[in-house]
């Protein structure tokens, strides 16, 4: 086994979720990150937390929904396997990242609906959402195997009090922020309210790699129109432009190059599907390409995201709604070039560049 | 996918287990032996039954089982996850069948208690154990991997209504009996009681090859003395020529040709496991070799076996004590040659035909 993937393994351990003696663990990972999953169970061992390995095998999800007419329960034994455990570890990884493609964006939004109350009591745990380097992955970065583990771990096993530190500057500005304005390009021009809501400081604990910082909108606050330039992958599909107009917080008009249906099925998966969720500033200098892997790019350095549908409780202050939804859908605009990001009037970052580091103009 | 991989899961929800709409199914399978998890989950969405799939990758259990010190709970997420089950579907296969060979047995048998309630919680739900025939064990077998994937898919997707008819005629003289005598060679010497215990017919639900009638032993009813001539495996070990000594029921001497270790770990699990739980008649004619694979071995038509360790409620009378233990191992008798089993002083079998069979003598 490669010594990275241990290394791997007690990151998420001590940094992600302080993983402790008697702690009932749940570990879910695709059988080609079974090293991963390996190097975890020894932790768990060390520590004397309880593991249950559930397979990540999207093949099998595939077929249960491929058969499936669309009427979906919250399967009980689920619920009481998750209401029980107190830390989880999602492996990401796949052998085929177009697995579910041929899966009925209908049928996966009902299911997804199902499963919401899963989601919302995983987020009251301990939890971690990490990625493997698998051949497949590799692939659809357009990189050698060897080259993307090299990416993977670099990005995972690193200093991550000193990128706490760095991102703690952007925290500290968007904190106590009002009003956040996004131009970029021609087509990027959005303003949205933060006030009174929190801004999170990811460091890699749940999401690894981590670094970011992330908040959420005032739910009705946004107005404007983006043009996601980067595409992202959902349901084994491959969205490409997605362009989005807001009217008091609501996608009123939306577009893609590429799979436009997908899309769509997201945002009618409920209401909260069309209000923004989250807003998150990426600031990982580690993560220097696109991968189109939404748990990295997000993190670039020269990027923002802005994901639909559920907000996490954290960010959201006393007094402000939390946008509820069953989905969660990141987003990216490529800030690089010829863009700004506004917080209360002040430039933060032009093209690519925070106001406190080297470099900015 | 092999069309007998979708008969097999068609086979395992229709006869073994009864799957139904609403149904909270847990599939365990190692990864080898995902084109059945897969044709199993489809199933699931055909019938709207919701499947959670467990991991059976015994490298993690390995790694888990050597990085622990040895003192085990019972985990309260696994249990809740069993409790909220209504059905179990268990696949075993193997990618390595000595993976975990290197696990210390007395940290396994620690492992093993922590588990008993599990384990009991799950006996009282519908429930299937079946096989894969993965490489490895196609190669513990001497088989070619079609070879045994033919022999696999012959003994499983077949017409147990006949198997059932056929084994009903043994339930007929086992059940109203009370005393089993088993001679074989010259070393097995056994008599026991079942008086009051009842027989039960498997006809492929629990197992998946059935083919076999078993019952429990009245506890402390065995005396005399067994060679069990067939290896068995246990923790990823093969442990050869078995010879248990009983007295009043209980197992006062025992040793083996290889691996005796493993085999003295097993019987000081607890004091049920040097009990026999089960005293169970291969019937299943197109098993007809030997492939070291207890699930199959045991249902072959030449052959008796006895599980030292836990008996099943199922089989225990009113008034007989139930043999409670954390273990339950089974081990094999070949009675195709200069054997014979009696039954209230009836020759019921000699040298492996029955005596409702052509050629009994």
């Amino acid at each position: 086994m490669d010594p990275r993937v241990r290394e791997h393994a007690g990151v998420i351990a001590e940094h992600s979720v302080d993983l402790g003696a008697g702690d009932n663990v749940v570990i879910a990972a695709h059988p080609v990150a079974s090293e991963l999953a390996v190097a975890l169970h020894e932790v768990c061992g060390d520590v004397g937390a309880n593991p249950v390995y559930l397979s990540g095998d999207d093949r099998a999800s595939r077929a249960y929904l491929r058969a499936s007419e669309g009427e979906f329960e919250t399967p009980d034994h689920q619920r009481a396997l998750t209401e029980a455990a107190d830390v989880f570890v999602f492996v990401r990884a796949n052998e085929n990242v177009t697995e579910t493609s041929d899966v009925d964006p209908a049928i996966n939004a009902d299911y997804s609906r199902a499963q919401q109350p899963i989601r919302k009591e995983r987020l009251s745990k301990r939890w971690c959402l990490t990625g493997f380097p698998a051949p497949a992955n590799a692939q659809l970065a357009g990189m050698s195997t060897e080259g993307y583990e090299n990416f993977v771990w670099d990005a995972v096993n690193k200093d991550w009090e000193a990128q706490r530190e760095h991102q703690e500057r952007m925290v500290d500005l968007l904190d106590p922020a009002d009003e956040v304005r996004i131009r970029s390009g021609e087509e990027t021009e959005l303003t949205m309210s933060v006030a009174g809501n929190r801004t999170i400081n990811d460091y890699g604990e749940k999401n690894l790699p981590g670094g970011e910082v992330f908040t959420a909108p005032v739910r009705e606050s946004v107005e404007g129109s983006v043009h996601f330039d980067k595409p992202l992958y959902r349901q084994g599909r491959e969205i490409t432009d997605v362009r989005l107009e807001f009217e008091d917080g609501r996608v009123t008009a939306h577009s893609a190059a590429k799979n436009e249906d997908v899309l769509t099925e997201v945002l009618e998966t409920d209401e909260g599907a069309r209000y923004l969720g989250e807003l998150g500033i990426g600031m990982n200098r580690e993560i220097d390409r696109f991968t189109y892997n939404m748990l990295f790019d997000e993190k670039m350095g020269d990027t923002v995201h802005m994901a639909v549908g559920m907000a996490y409780d954290e960010c959201v202050g006393e007094g402000n709604a939390v946008n509820e939804s069953a989905t969660h859908v990141d987003m990216i605009v490529d800030m690089a070039e010829d863009s700004v990001l506004e917080v209360d009037g002040e430039v933060v970052q032009r093209d690519g560049t925070f106001v406190f580091e080297d470099g900015f103009e």
